[in-house]
C-alpha cells in the first residue's frame, strides 16, 4: 500500500476567500484535516478559515503546539504531533495541515514536516504556497509593498533595538511582523529617524476586526493584538 | 451613476490555480478585463493564467507597457493605459487588471493605479493579494522560505554587487529576483563565501517548465530566463 501524502496548505492571513483554488482542492480532497488546536477549547485560527470547507466524511485533527519557547517542550510536541499525522499516512491517507499565511513564511509547519521526515524519512510531503500577510496588509493598506529597485526586509521578531537601525540604512521598505512587544522601542527609533510619517501599523489584516494606523507621529504607544505588523517605507515611492 | 473600480488581482506566479477564491470572484464579475499586453502578437503571461476564466461577455482589454527604461516613455505609457481604463471606469464598469505573482510586489498595477490616481483623483482602486514568487519556489523547493527569528531580505535587481555583500552580512536569508543577468558576479561572491551549497535557483516557478537547481557549486554559469530567482540560505535551519 502507498503511505499518504502530508499536505502543508496556506490559507491566508485570515480573510476565508484568500485560500487558492489549489489549497482548496486538496483540502477537500484530504481525507484527514490537521491544525494547530485552538487555546482554552476554542477552535484555532486556521480551523476558522477553514471550517466552512471542511465536509463531515473528513477528519478533523488539532495538533497541540504550546507557546513556549522552551526547545525540549517544542521538540516534544512537533514529535507528538508528527506521529499522530503518521498514523494516517501509514495507512494511505492523505492530511491536510493547513496553516494561517503562507505555509514557507515562519509557519508551524516546517517543524512538524522536518520531525516528520526525520522520524519516517520515506514520507512524502508537499506544500500549496499562500498569501502571506505583509501582501495582504499592503493591499488594504492600498499600498505597494515595493517597487522597481526596493530592497525589501522582513523581520520576524526583534530583540534589539540595534538590528532594525542596520536594517533602516540598508532597505528601501522595512515590515516588522509581530510588533506588539517592542513597539514603544520601535516607534522612539523611528521617531528620531523622522520615518513616522512613513509608517503603517496594520492589526489582523483582512479580517473583520482588522485596524489600520496609518502616519504613527501622534502614537507613541498602541496596544497591538499578536497579530500585528507595522511596514516602513525608508524611501519614498 | 456612480463609477466602476479599478480591481487589482494578484494570479500568483504562474500554476493557473493558484488564483485565490476572491480573486476568481472579482475577475469573473467584472466587466472588463485589463492585463499587459504580449509581445509579438501573443498573449501576455497573465493573460495566459486567467484565459480559462474568461466569459465572452467580458472585454478584453490589453494595455501596453513597453520593456524600456527611459522614464519618459513608461509615464507616456502610463498614462494611455489609465486612460484607456478610465473610459470604462467612468461608464460604470469594473475593470480588473490581472498581474502575475503579487499585486503589491514590484508590479505594474502599481504605475497605473498611481498615474489613474493622478489623473482622476475620484476613481476607486482596490486590490486582491495573492501569491508571490519567493513563496512559490520556496514551496515548490521543499523548504521553508524563512523559519523562527530569521531576517529575510529581498533584492529585486543588483546594480553592484556590493550590495549583495552589505546584505549577505546582514541577513539570514536572502532572495534574489530576476537574476539571471548578474549570476555569475553572484555566484563569485556566494563562492567566496562558501555559501553555494546552500544556494538554489528557480526558473519559472509553478509552471509546467520550471527548473530548479540545488547547491550551484558546479554551476558556474547558468542560462537564466527572466523569472528566474535565487534563495541563498546564509544561515541554515
Amino acid at each position: 500500500m502507498q503511505i499518504g501524502i502530508l499536505y502543508g496548505i496556506s490559507v491566508g492571513p485570515g480573510d476565508r476567500e484568500l485560500i487558492t483554488l489549489k489549497g482548496l482542492r486538496i483540502l477537500k480532497e484530504s481525507k484527514v484535516v490537521a491544525f494547530p488546536a485552538g487555546i482554552g477549547g476554542k477552535p484555532g485560527f486556521a480551523q476558522q478559515i477553514v471550517e466552512q470547507w471542511l465536509g463531515s466524511h473528513q477528519i478533523q485533527l488539532p495538533l497541540s503546539f504550546p507557546y513556549v519557547s522552551d526547545p525540549v517542550i517544542l521538540a516534544q510536541a512537533w514529535l507528538t504531533a508528527a506521529e499522530q499525522v503518521w498514523q494516517y499516512l501509514h495507512l494511505g491517507q492523505d492530511v491536510a495541515f493547513v496553516c494561517e499565511g503562507d505555509v514557507s513564511f515562519y509557519s508551524t509547519f516546517t517543524y512538524l514536516s522536518q520531525m516528520l521526515q526525520k522520524r519516517h524519512p520515506e514520507s512524502v510531503v508537499q506544500t500549496v504556497p499562500g498569501v502571506c500577510s505583509p501582501m495582504a496588509a499592503a493591499s488594504n493598506l492600498g499600498i505597494p509593498l515595493a517597487v522597481r529597485d526596493q530592497r525589501l526586509a522582513i523581520l520576524p521578531a526583534l530583540y534589539h533595538v540595534k538590528e532594525l537601525e542596520i536594517v533602516l540604512d540598508w532597505a528601501d521598505v522595512v515590515v516588522l511582523m509581530k510588533v506588539s512587544s517592542v513597539y514603544e522601542q520601535v516607534w522612539q527609533l523611528l521617531d528620531q529617524r523622522q520615518l513616522l510619517k512613513h509608517t503603517c501599523v496594520v492589526e489582523r489584516a483582512t479580517l473583520p476586526e482588522q485596524v489600520i494606523y496609518r502616519d504613527l507621529r501622534d502614537r507613541p504607544s498602541l496596544k497591538l493584538p499578536y497579530f500585528s505588523l507595522l511596514i516602513v517605507k525608508v524611501t519614498q515611492s
